[in-house]
């Protein structure tokens, strides 16, 4: 089936997505935490249907168009994880009237221009800043949470769900001792919020997101429900993290090649930063790497270890680094498949994927636009 | 006409376009060489009906499907600056049936298939390696290089064109006079090679690129084509290289706010890597800036200094440092106009452009796939 693929192309193996999708399912389970995976890493509606086989529900996206996509797929109960952004008040509107959708903010006069908008009712969570410091409220500053939950608990359209987070700085951990060490210190705050708002608000929420500390986290004592994305893929990026291995990740981007370099065991393919996205690594040796190289085997692909890699990549071009010489197989028009470093960004910027082994395409929303 | 802004738009001033056209138009002419504009940045259709009313005849694309894009809106002489794709063989073949193609490969095996496989004339350039080592033949390699030209003599359907030379590392200059350096010493090897093969092969051509040196040279002796492609636009990374101005850059991506963090100056923006790509430069005091912010005047935008950077990006958010203070007109639901760093992987991330000052938009071949 490779052979009719001709120019940079997403595979994705059905078999390993549905095993992540299956694996955590059931540690959400075994936690009694609910599950609303982070549909931004796949954006597809194909993909949503193997989640929906596995008893999900509820999910969360990263933009409000993201939410329309899957709300007419027939998703019923949708977190827009990101900050209300006004200026789409309409499709707010139309989106709270035909499914249960949760916004977040972290703003007071955020909530009162949204509630005198709306005229169907939202939930609405408080965003936290556990440290990652790109958005939320600072978990010790009490009279800006209280100012908020005031004005949502006044409101006549909104419901306060609870607090939300994302430990984003998990990323930058490089072992599961050391997400779980984050998780510890991350959660500690919302749990302390959560007690201190219960008693005069039952049912507040904690809804806590990222894909490292939900892959190895065996108890998520005190948290209500878990929002991973990438687990779904995987990719580089987690391998480096320690928390999947490279048998886990999902999608390999099938590049021609196009021209060799014996002299400095180099190889160009066609396959740049226009599919791949720009996310690199390093390694322990200090070498940059876009994507590590993977051969075809059996209708999907076998690892042989990290010593090939796209070294650089510009906007079609990349360099593939193959320090033991160019395979005697390797010639222009062949194929190298790479897995990606950074698995949202390569499926965003390709747009559909191959299935394998059936070579069935399935959708993504940039492709929707 | 920004009130109708609802998500990350990107925006183009079609006078600065235009400038920008009419000069690189102007400085060719007076050098005597061709302009064959590389379509890579824009990748417009609309764009490309400016350069055609600007008296622009040939153009380059990277890749096959932008040429055929190119090719159905009556462009009749493209090369595709890309190493010859053996897998889209078909379309090579009804490429070549419909326009004047040029094709680049450095590899005599690519030469004899291609021959093999057309059945109508196209054209076909040596790539040199000029310094940059990403692809191409070492100019010292003579032995290569005869070995392709004979091929290329020898073929029923393939005509020599010349050498083709991509002097990417002037993306690492500093000055002008650094570019012109680079200039000087990547154009030598080309000039004496088409000295050696210009008795035997008259008519041999010298195709050089890159918005730099393109930018910067007044006289281009010894070449006959010079493909700039980023000039239509330029970016902080040329304005950083120092061959544009800020005003010069025609593309500013409008973004609206989302959160307000007063405690440390910073405001989160709908605007990500999925919107800028993740091309990053490092300033003067090693700080990242992924944007700088121009602020909305007259139906354009005005340069307000370099103070206000996008100094972060996740998937969906920007985050923006606003080292003086969040002016009181900045709230949520307000817009942001940033300058991209990279412009041609900006305009790919969006997909499309709202012109301004009339408001109307303009196609992009990646939203056409």
């Amino acid at each position: 089936m490779y052979s009719s693929i001709k120019t940079p192309t997403l595979l994705l193996d059905q078999s390993r997505c549905i095993r992540n999708i299956e694996r955590m399912v059931a540690r959400a389970q075994r936690a009694g935490v609910t599950l609303r995976p982070h549909f931004k890493t796949h954006q597809s509606r194909v993909i949503g249907h193997w989640f929906r086989q596995a008893g999900v529900q509820q999910i969360a996206t990263s933009s409000l168009g993201m939410a329309r996509y899957f709300a007419d797929d027939g998703w019923q109960d949708i977190t827009v994880a990101f900050p209300v952004n006004l200026r789409e008040i309409e499709l707010i509107r139309s989106l709270a009237a035909k499914c249960r959708l949760h916004l977040l903010t972290l703003d007071e006069d955020v909530i009162s221009q949204l509630d005198r908008q709306l005229d169907s009712p939202a939930g609405l969570y408080l965003k936290i800043d556990v440290g990652t410091h790109r958005t939320g409220i600072d978990p010790n500053d009490l009279e800006t949470i209280d100012r908020c939950i005031e004005a949502i608990v006044r409101s006549t359209h909104l419901t306060w769900r609870g607090f939300l987070a994302h430990a984003g700085h998990t990323y930058d951990a490089r072992s599961p001792a050391a997400v779980r060490e984050i998780y510890a210190e991350t959660t500690a705050p919302l749990i302390a919020l959560k007690e201190r708002y219960a008693a005069a608000l039952p049912g507040v929420q904690i809804s806590y997101g990222d894909t490292p500390s939900c892959s190895v986290m065996d108890r998520f004592d005190g948290i209500d429900e878990i929002r991973p994305g990438n687990f779904v893929f995987y990719d580089l990026m987690q391998e480096q993290i320690g928390v999947c291995t490279h048998d886990d990740i999902v999608v390999a981007v099938a590049c021609p090649v196009v021209a060799l370099h014996p002299q400095r065991n180099e190889v160009i393919v066609y396959g740049g930063g226009i599919h791949f996205g720009k996310d690199a690594l390093l390694d322990d040796q200090g070498q940059r790497s876009y994507g590590m190289a993977v051969w075809p085997h059996q209708s999907s692909w076998r690892i042989a270890g990290q010593e090939v890699r796209l070294k650089a990549l510009s906007q079609e071009h990349g360099v593939v680094s193959m320090p033991g010489g160019i395979p005697q197989e390797v010639s222009p028009g062949s194929l190298l498949f790479f897995l990606p470093v950074h698995s949202c960004m390569t499926a965003q910027c390709l747009g559909r994927y191959t299935i394998i082994p059936d070579g069935t395409t399935a959708d993504h929303f940039a492709a929707a636009l």
